[in-house]
C-alpha cells in the first residue's frame, strides 16, 4: 500500500480503491480490538443520548452516471449521507463476522459519486501519570474523528485524523498504597501571591502615569499662560514614562494569565493556549523591563537609545521595503504557485522570502521549481536572483546603515549633551533665580520638578527623534 | 526491487532485468484495471483516427551480437521501431491471460541493442471539483506517456512518465439537485472593469509623458537658443518621469494577463504561465509603486533614495564581481562537475554558488566532494574556501560600504540641498524678475515649469548619480 | 511493527501491545543466540555474587481494575516488583522451550498498572584492534540495560537501550606469532617531557607575574608618597601582563591533562572525557597565545586591539540584549513548548533561536508550528518575524556599528598616539633629567623600567578603555 | 536485513554472522547471473595470466582461541590468506550447486579470528553511448573489489565496493547502418588552434615583461646616478604589470590543459582531473583577467582598487583570526571528536566550523551532541556559543570595518589624487622642461615612458598599499 504523507496539513493520501477499503477496515478492526491493540489505558464511551460505538457514515451524490470515455455525466448534486453504527459490544458477543461487514452494501462505494467516508468514534481514558506527582487521576474524553475525503474527485484520497480531548474528574476512584491528595493549595498560594504583587504593582504605575499626566497638563497651561508658548508633542510625551506601561500591560497580562492558570488548575477551563500567551508575553515584557535598571548606567543603555532612535527611520524603512516585499510576495505567489510548495499560500511565501533572505536553504527552494516549463522555469530564477539581491545586497546594507547612523548619532549626544528643548531649558533653569521667582505661586510643582530631574534627565535621551 | 530516485528530472531508475520486465508489466496491469483500481473519474479515450487502448513501442539497434569479453562489437546502428496496441476492452471481455502477454516475443527485450521502451496510452477524465463552486464540470482528455530509457546502456534503465492534459467542455452533460449555472459573468465584469480602469489609467500616463517629452524639446530649444548652451543629458531626462514608465508597463502586463484570463476562464486558451507572469509582475510593479506615494513625505524615500544613488555604482560594481563569480562558476563546472551534482551542470553552479554566498548549507557541498581522486578533494577545498572567503568577507562587505556611503551622501543632500544643476538654476530663478523679463514671449511655458516644479523638486533627488 | 524514533534521547516507541511483546522476546532470543548472531568477540559475564545470566524485571502498581469507560478507577499506588533470572546456559543446555517463556505468567503484563520492564544483562568483549597497534587487548565488561517505559500510561511505550563500559586488563593472555609489547615507554616519555616544559614555564610566567606585581607595588607607593596621587585602576593592571595569565592557566591545564592522559594509558582512570577537555581548552590556549608573537609587528594586532576595545562595550551591550533574548527564550517555551519539538526544552529554545539569528533553517521551523490552534499560530509568526527582524537587522547591525565604532578608535590612535595616563607620563619623563634627579634613590627601578618599557608601551594599547 | 550506510566513506554495515553470510552468498549469485541480471553490456574478463572468474580471499589470525567469559585469549597473530576462485564458465555449464558453495568448508568463517573477506572480479563493458555521437564505442575493463572489513573486531562488519575502470580501443568491431566515423579531426584542429593563440600571447606578455624589467634596472641606475637615490620596492614593482603575470599562468595552464586534453581523447592518457583542474583553473583566470579591460574606465576598477587596498590588512587579520580558528579546530576536534560526526576529523571540523560562522545549520549541529556525558555537553555549548558569538559578532563586523575603511581610503584617492612617490614625481616632470634639459642623452627612455604613462596612472591606483 502506497501512502503520501502530506506535511502541511498532517494528512495521509491513498490513491487506489483497495487502499481506500483496506484503510477503512484497519480503523474498524482496530477499534474493536482496542483493548488487546492498546497499551493506553483507554475504554469506549457509553454515551445514552448519543449512542455508541462506531459511526461509519458516507455522503455521496444522490445518483449519477459517469463515463469519462464519452465525456458524458449525469449527476444529481444532491448530497445524500448514509450512516451505520457498529457497536463494540455487538461485535465482541456475536463475533459477527469480519467479512459480513465488508461485504455489506454500505461498503460498496461508488467512488465517482463519493464525496466522504466519515468514522467517529468516542474513546475514554484515564491519565495516570499524575499518581507520580502524587495528584489524583484526570480522565479524558476523546472524540475521534476519522475522513476519508474524497471531494476533489482528484484520484486522489486524503485521509484526516482528528482529535478532541475533553477533561473531567473521575467519577469514581479509590486510590491506596500512598497518601494522594491534592497537593494543590501550595500552588494556589503562590498563584494568588504572584496576582496580589502585580496588582500593587500595577496600581502603583498607574498611579504614576497618572499623576504624571497631571504634571503634564499643569506644565502644559503654565507654559501657555507665563510664555504664551504651546509645549511641542514630544515635550509632553516625556512627561509618560513608557517603562511604566510596559509595567502595566504586563502586569495586566500576569493576573489574567493567572487567574486563568487556577482555573485551569480546578479543572474549570481548558484553554491552555490563551493562558499560556498571557503568561508567556508577560514574561518576555518582564525581561525587557529588566533592561530599564541597566539604563541607569549611562554606558549600559546603548541598545535602547540606538533602538530608539533608529526606530522611527527603521519603521519608515519597512514601510518602503514593505511594499516591494509585498510585491514580491503576490508575483510568488501568483506565479509559482501551483510549481513550488513554498509558493501555495501567500502566507507561506512570505515567510519562505523572510526565511530566504536571513540565510535559508536556498538551493533547495531553487532545484524544486519543476523544469516543466521553460518560461516559468525563467521566470523563477529572475525572481529569485532579483529579490534575494535586492534583499540582501541592498535592504540588509541599508540597515546597516541605519544603524551605524543612528548610533553615531547617539554617541554624539552622549558625548557633547542633547539638542536643548524647551522643557530641558525650563527644568535647566527651574532652580536658578529667574525663574524662581516668577513662578513662586507654584513651588510645590518645581520640588516636584525637581525630584523627576534625575529620572527625566535619562529619560529624554530616549525619547530622542 | 531497487527503484532509483533521481529528484533533478523526477525520474525513476531501474537496474535489472527483472526489474524493467516487472515494471513494464505492473503499467500494463495497472491500465487494464483502471476501473478497479483509479479512485478518480477516469476512462479510456477511444480515438478513432489515432486508435485507443495501450500503444508499446520499443526502439533497438537493427541487429546486433556483442560479446564485451572478447571486446568484440557488430552492431547495425539503424533504428528499428516495433509496436503492438493492447486493447482495453479486448482484454477486458476475453480475459486474455496475462501469461500469453508476457511470454509473448515482443516482451523478449534483448537489452544490448534495446535503445528505448514506450508505453503510451489516453485517458478522459472529469473534473467533478467545480461543482461545489456551482460551476459546470470540466472533461479532461491526458495523454500519458511511459518511457524506459536505455539510451546509455550503462546498465540503468531510466523510468519517466509525462502526463499532457487537454481541457474540454463536456458534451453531454445533465446536472440535477440544484441550480448548476456558468455564474462567470460577475468575474468576467470584475476582469472587464479592471481593462478598463487600467486602459484609462495607460492613456493618462502615456498623455504625461508625451507632454513632458514636448516640453523637454522646447526646454532644450529655448536654452540653446537664448544660452547657447546644449542641455545635460541627466537634465533632459528628469522630464521623464520614471513612476509614469513604470505604471505604462504595469498597466499593459494587467491588461494583456486579464484578456488571457478571461480568454482561459472562456476555455479558449490554455497558456496559464504566460497569463500568470503577466499578472504577476504587473502585481509586483503595482506594490512597487505605491512607494511612490510614501515618497511624497521626505523622510520616507530614504529607500528609494538610496538605491538609486548606489544604482549605478552597485552595477558597475557586480559587472566586476561578476566576472570573479563567472570565472567561479565555469571553474567548478569543468573540475568538479563529476564529483557533485551540484556541480553537474551550468546553470546549477550558478545557484549553487549564489546559495553559498547567501548562507546555504555548506558543510554538506564540502561533504559531498567524494575523497576518491585526492588532487579533486584538495582543489574542492581551495575552491570553495577561496570563494566564500572572497564573497563573504570581501565582496558581500564592499556591498555594504557602498550603501553606508550612498546613505551618507543622500543624508548630506537632504540637510545640504542638492548640487545645482543647469535644469533647477532655471526653475530658481524662473519666477524671479531677471529670467521673467527674459522670458516674457514664454509665459505659458513658465506656468507650466511652476506648476511641475514641486513634483520636479522631489524628482531631482531621484535622479542624482 | 510500527517502531518511531524519537531523535532527541536516542530512544524507540512501540504503540501496540503485541509490539511490546515482540520487543521483550526478540531481546531475549538475541541474548540466547548471542554466539550465532554477534560479529563481536562477545561472551556472557560469570559474575559470582550478583549472578549472571538475563534479568527482566517489571514494575507494576500493586493491584487495580481501571474502567475507563466508567470513570473508574481502583488502584494500590504501591509499587511492586517482579524479577526472573534466564540463565544462557540453561537455555542452551535443556533446550528450555521459547514458547514456555513466552507464555509463563511472568509475561502477562497488565499494561494498565505495569510501569516499567526492564532487561539488564551483562556482556564481555575482548578489543582484538590493539593487536594491529601491537599493543595488547583489551578486555571489557558490559553492563546493559534495555527498559521498556510506560511510566506515562500514554500508550506509547519508550524503549531505551543504555550500555556501560569497563575496561580492563586481560586476565589471562597468550599471543604468539609476532612479538607483542607495550610500546608505551615512548609515549611516556614524551607526556614527560611535555609536563616538564609546561612546568617550567608555568613557573617563570609566575615570577614574571609576581614581579611585576611588586613593581606595582612599589609604583603605587612611589606615586602616593611623591605626587600625593592615588593610580588608577587601569594604570595598575597595565603591570599585569594577560599574555602571562592565559600561559599560565594553559600549562595548569597541559599538566593536569597529561597527568589524567598517563593515568588512563595506564588503565588507573577512566576519565576521558576531563582529560580531553583539559588538553583540548590548553590546546586553544596555546594557539590564541601565538597571537601575542604577532602582536610584536604594530599592523598585526589590530584584530586583538580592536577586540579588547570593543569587548567592554559589546559586553555591556550583550547584557541588554541577553535581556531581550531571555525573554523571547522563555516567552518561546512558555507558549510554543507543545506545539514544535524545537521549544520543548528551555536550552533547546535557547539554541534554536540563537541558530535563527545565525542563519539556520528558518522555514521548517515556521513550518512545523502545527496550525490546530489559530491563535499558537499566529502568535508563533508574531513571535518569529518580530525575534528574527528585532535580532538580525537592529541587534546585528548594532553589532557591526559598535566594532566598526571601536576600529576607527583604535586606528586615530594608531595614527596620533595613545591618550596619555598617569603612568605613561611617569614613563616619558622617567629617562629624562628633571624625573631623574627626583628619583636617584629608585635608580634600580627606573632601570627596571626602562627595560620594560618597550613592551609596556605595546601592551598599553590593549588595555585602553 | 539491516544495514547500515556509513555515508562519509560509501561503504555499508552488517551487525549479524547471517548478514555477513548472506551478503556474500549475494555477490556471487548476482555476479554467476550476471547476463540475466545486469541491463549493461557487460561479460566475464578472460584474463589469462592472471585467472578468470570470481576471487574469494579470507583473511584471518592463524589460530586462536577466545572466551570473552572468562578475560582468556590465545591467539597467534600472524596473517593467513586463504583463496578460492569460482569460475563463472563451471558454475554455468556443471550446474555447480549453490548449497554445495554455501556449505564448503571455506564459508565456514570463524568470526573471533577472521580479518577481511575479499571478492574480487574482472568484467569488460561496452559503451555504445558513444555511437549516438557518431564516434566509434569505447571498450572498458572494470577491476571490482568487495571487501568485508572485520579489522576492527568490533561486532560491525564495513563493506566497501571499488571498481577501476580502465578504457581500452575495441578490438574488433563492425559497425553497419550508418557511416560512423572519428570526427575527432575538428576538435583537435580547434585545440591546436587554442594551443597556438595561448602561446602567441604568452610570448607576447612575457616579452612585455621581460622588456618592463630592463625598463626598470635602466630607472633605477639613472636615479642612483642623476640623484644619488635609491628607488623604493613598490615603484620598482609598478613597472611589473600584475595582469600580464596573470595571463601567462594562464596561458600556461591552457596551453597544458589543451595538450592532456588532445591526449586524453586519443585515449594515451587517462588523468582527466589534472586536465580539468588545469582548464578550469585558466579558465577562472581568463575571466578575472577581463576586470582588467572594466579597470579601464575610471569608476569601474572600485573592486579591484579596494581589494588590493585592503588585502595586506586583511591577510595580517586572517592571520591573527586564523589562531584563533586554529585552536577552536585542535579544541574541537580532541574533545568533541569522539560524540559528533562533524569533528571527527580535523579536516572536516574546519570545515564544520567555516560552515557554522557562514549561517549552516546550527540547530542541527547543537542537537547532534550526545546528551550522554554533562560535561562535554556543557562543554559543546560553550564551545559553539562562544565560537559563533566570537567570529559572527567581532570578526565578521572587524572584516566590513576593514572593507569600509579601505574603500573609504580609495575614495578620497580618487577625488584628492594619490600620494605622490618618487617614480610618480619623476614621470610628472619627464616632459616638463627642467628635467627635459637634463636627460637629453635618453630621449628614447622618455618616449617610453610618455608612451607608458597612462597605463601607469592606472596602474598605479592599483599598486598603492
Amino acid at each position: 500500500m502506497i501512502i503520501g504523507v502530506d506535511e502541511d496539513d498532517y494528512s495521509r493520501s491513498v490513491y487506489t480503491q483497495q487502499d481506500v477499503y483496506d484503510s477503512i477496515f484497519f480503523a474498524i478492526n482496530q477499534y474493536h480490538q482496542l483493548k488487546n491493540v492498546s497499551l493506553g489505558t483507554l475504554g469506549y464511551e457509553h454515551d445514552e443520548d448519543d449512542g455508541s460505538g462506531l459511526k461509519i457514515c458516507k455522503q455521496q451524490y444522490k445518483k449519477g452516471t459517469m463515463l469519462p470515455s464519452n465525456d458524458t455525466l449525469n449527476i444529481d448534486v444532491a448530497i445524500e449521507t448514509d450512516c451505520i453504527r457498529l457497536e463494540p459490544q455487538a461485535l465482541a458477543n456475536k463475533k459477527v463476522n469480519d467479512l459480513d461487514i465488508k461485504n455489506s452494501s454500505f461498503f460498496n462505494l461508488e467512488f465517482y459519486r463519493l464525496i466522504q467516508v466519515e468514522l467517529s468514534f468516542k474513546l475514554k481514558g484515564i491519565d495516570l501519570q499524575t499518581i507520580h506527582a502524587r495528584e489524583l487521576p484526570d480522565c479524558y474524553a476523546f472524540q475521534n474523528t476519522i475522513t476519508f475525503n474524497n471531494k476533489a474527485h482528484s484520484g486522489k484520497v486524503k485521509i484526516y485524523f482528528d482529535s478532541d480531548a475533553d477533561i473531567q474528574e473521575c467519577k469514581d476512584w479509590y486510590i491506596s498504597g500512598s497518601i494522594v491528595q491534592k497537593n494543590t493549595q501550595y500552588i494556589l498560594v503562590f498563584d494568588g501571591f504572584v496576582i496580589v504583587s502585580c496588582f500593587a504593582s500595577l496600581i502603583l504605575c498607574t498611579r504614576s502615569i497618572i499623576l504624571a499626566l497631571k504634571l503634564q497638563k499643569r506644565f502644559v497651561n503654565f507654559f501657555l499662560e507665563k510664555y504664551q508658548r504651546h509645549v511641542c508633542h514630544a515635550d509632553r510625551l516625556e512627561f509618560i514614562n513608557g517603562w511604566y506601561v510596559l509595567v502595566i500591560i504586563s502586569d495586566m497580562m500576569t493576573i489574567v494569565g493567572s487567574i486563568l492558570k487556577m482555573e485551569i488548575k480546578a479543572k474549570n477551563l481548558t484553554s491552555y493556549d490563551v493562558c499560556s500567551i498571557l503568561l508567556g508575553t508577560s514574561t518576555l515584557f518582564v525581561w525587557v523591563g529588566v533592561i530599564r535598571y541597566l539604563g541607569y548606567f549611562q554606558t549600559y543603555n546603548v541598545l535602547i537609545l540606538t533602538m530608539q532612535a533608529s526606530l522611527p527611520k527603521v519603521l519608515r524603512f519597512c514601510c518602503c521595503a514593505g511594499m516591494i516585499y509585498l510585491g514580491y510576495t503576490f508575483c510568488g505567489w501568483i506565479v509559482l504557485g501551483p510549481y513550488h510548495e513554498k509558493f501555495e499560500d501567500l502566507n507561506t511565501v512570505a515567510e519562505c522570502l523572510f526565511s530566504l533572505v536571513n540565510g535559508d536553504d536556498m538551493f533547495a527552494t531553487f532545484a524544486q521549481i519543476q523544469q516543466k516549463s521553460t518560461l516559468v522555469w525563467l521566470f523563477s530564477r529572475l525572481y529569485l536572483y532579483s529579490f534575494i539581491s535586492l534583499f540582501i545586497y541592498m535592504i540588509l546594507s541599508l540597515f546597516i546603515a541605519l544603524i551605524t547612523d543612528s548610533y553615531d548619532t547617539i554617541k554624539k549626544y552622549q558625548q557633547n549633551g542633547l539638542p536643548v528643548t524647551d522643557l530641558h531649558e525650563f527644568l535647566k533653569e527651574c532652580s536658578s533665580i529667574e525663574y524662581g521667582k516668577e513662578l513662586q505661586a507654584s513651588v510645590p510643582f518645581i520640588c516636584c520638578c525637581g525630584s523627576h530631574r534625575r529620572r527625566q534627565s535619562d529619560d529624554s535621551l530616549i525619547l530622542i527623534n
